[in-house]
């Protein structure tokens, strides 16, 4: 990425507008994005390599988690626009503005808006490339599951808070992966509105092979717990929990709580499989990594659990910056300007590059091919967790690890109940 | 409205962006709108009364059907930004454009903008009146009927393209209106893309009592055919279609193809209610139709069908016109200004005035109060429909007719089939 030549850098400036939320509760806010962005624009300077010559100005902007981010844009832009848009994260946040960006010919490189309706590029979406792997890639490890394990049957059960709708949009993915050929159901509950009803999901579950959830980790364990009790963790069920964003906390303790249901909990998880992230490091990354969590705790962020965890948006926010130089520096070799944002929107899309973890490649829609993880129970006793087989997204390879276990994939015989929808 | 003295007389400029689709297909299309709204205008302008003083600058500009509408408010705005705004009409046009103005201090006043989600005035649609009554007050006439008849369980059935969405929305907001007190089921049909199954539909209409459809006139007559052919029709279930916007056409043609299923459709269609806006006609409303007509004919429009029909849309943006002129005079003589968006806005709220066709009534909220009329078939042999009962949203009164047959709205004994929805 940086050789050490200047003979073809080129010299521009570039306004970056990064539209991200202020409030650090959310993973991806200005104060822990910031570092990595910053970090990746020192690197492209340094060195005098063939970037050195693009200065970036950036300018962050509270995006909140919806409107305000569209209001910001259109008022930041009306004397003088972007040349780049790093952001929104949120789905309805990052909607209005790539629609509007669109229509200004400015790219958008986010790390979010991984709902499904982003990749319609055709239209309304044209100007955004999607730096992290959206819901439809991670739905890419169901199909290959499904496909190898021979499975018919999916019951989606999500806890849709009706406002980010994170586990609405992520098993959206799901359901349109496998719609077409596998049977599916969802079902949306609401646990912040109208608590858990694990009666009625038992019955859902009691008509399907393989179970996919999404909710919160004390959610996921109620149904868990409410499971076990009706002796459906006994192999004819399979279940999963998808947890991209945290994975790192995830995995073995999320059925402990210190209470008095810890131990059927961790039996209960014994039948619960997690798709998580799959992530790499390369040495590269532990100096990002260090750089990162120093700026973070220099700028006292003190009010999120877990602040100055390097998590994919951080990352990836690091690697739109590294992608779009990239881009931009071969458009303007090839005669164009800062201002031709469809054409440097197509350069990012559909090549693969070095970026702060490891290789990023870039499908030919402008969207990362993503590598996720199954994390199962290996040690029943400990209730510890580990990765059981990996999905590669880039081409598309299901490969299972020595830990796997067979069993915990394998239907096991069982009465299948078949209900009429009609009378007869 | 518009009485004859000038003392209290005030000048002012208004630049007023009024955004409309061009495509004519549209009820609401720029041509066939803007005779209504130049109308009012003028009416506004002469005689000399309190509002001569306001000039106002029409500007249309095309807004489509969806995202185009943001982008032209948003390309118009960035020197001067328009005082009020008219429209956009359909959901996914008006949404951006609303939270977009609201932002901005704007009025803006929509015949459109129909969808619940509209209903929300506290944050993003703030500044929003809606002149024209929503599919949440249509919803009224059905829970009115609900109480007074005794229903318990609806099945709501909604032809949705997936785009526009016109029925998903006005299902919903009957959904929103019955859920609380009823047993309502909901399903989504897509006849575009998949066809129609009548026999999935006959199935769920098995387990109801109250059918309510939304779809188009053809795929509406296939259902009632295919509800006659099972004998459904015998009054065991009622049957109500919406057809808000073209009442005018519906009614007792519907069930006419000139085919060789007419005089089974007729049969059908005896079981089947309509329901429909109850329009009003006061004595200028004669001229101010013959005026927009012939504005219309002048124009030479010929490339839709029924140009010159004066629908809610068209009156409504009148009626639009006139009662932002009321608030803005009274917001000027309280020592405001145009500028001052949010208080003209609610000025408009929570008043009633003449509208062209009669009194229209604006609720607390912003949001018109609706009349709705129910048409059945009062001649079975020549199978035409007659209103056989009216609902006036203002004071919430239901209204039975002379011709009205209790026997049509009366669930006739039947033996009531219950699916378990779980196994033993």
């Amino acid at each position: 990425l940086l050789p050490g030549r200047t003979s073809t850098a080129v010299n521009e400036d570039i306004e970056v507008l990064v539209m991200l939320p202020k409030n650090n509760s959310y993973m991806f806010s200005i104060a822990r994005v910031a570092p990595a962005i910053e970090y990746a624009k020192q690197r492209l300077k340094i060195g005098g390599g063939l970037y050195s010559g693009l200065h970036f100005n950036l300018r962050y902007e509270d995006s909140n988690c919806g409107n305000d981010a569209l209001f910001s844009l259109v008022d930041r832009s009306c004397e003088k626009k972007p040349d780049l848009v790093l952001g929104p994260v949120c789905e309805y946040a990052a909607a209005p503005v790539v629609r509007m960006a669109s229509h200004w010919n400015i790219p958008v490189i986010s790390t979010g808006a991984l709902a499904s309706g982003f990749s319609d590029k055709e239209k309304e979406y044209s100007h955004l490339t999607r730096i992290s792997p959206s819901y439809l890639k991670m739905a890419e490890i169901f199909s290959a599951m499904f496909r190898h394990f021979n499975w018919k049957d999916a019951l989606l059960i999500f806890d849709d808070d009706k406002e980010e709708r994170n586990c609405f949009f992520t098993l959206e993915g799901v359901h349109l992966k496998l719609m077409e050929e596998y049977h599916t159901v969802h079902i949306a509950i609401d646990t912040k509105e109208e608590g858990l009803n694990a009666d009625d999901i038992i019955n859902y579950i009691y008509d399907s092979e393989v179970v996919i959830m999404c909710a919160g980790a004390d959610v996921v364990r109620d149904i868990m717990l409410a499971v076990h009790r009706r002796r459906l963790t006994n192999g004819s069920y399979i279940f999963f929990n998808i947890e991209l964003f945290n994975s790192s906390s995830y995995g073995n303790g999320s059925w402990k709580r210190g209470d008095r249901y810890d131990s059927e909990a961790r039996q209960a998880y014994s039948a619960l499989n997690t798709v998580t992230l799959l992530r790499t490091v390369k040495p590269e990354f532990e100096n990002f990594s260090l750089e990162v969590k120093r700026s973070i705790q220099k700028a006292g962020l003190l009010d999120c659990d877990d602040c100055d965890n390097i998590n994919m948006f951080v990352e990836g926010f690091h690697d739109a910056l590294l992608l779009y130089a990239l881009a931009l520096h071969e458009a303007i070799r090839n005669g164009l300007t800062k201002k031709d944002g469809a054409d440097i929107t197509y350069r990012m899309w559909n090549r693969t590059f070095d970026g702060i973890a490891g290789q990023v490649s870039m499908d030919f829609n402008g969207d990362r091919y993503g590598d996720f993880s199954v994390m199962s129970m290996t040690n029943t006793e400990a209730g510890t967790y580990e990765t059981v087989c990996n999905y590669f997204g880039v081409n598309e390879s299901f490969q299972m690890l020595p830990v796997f276990n067979p069993e915990l994939f394998t239907l096991k015989g069982r009465h299948r109940v078949h209900h009429t929808d009609q009378p007869d």
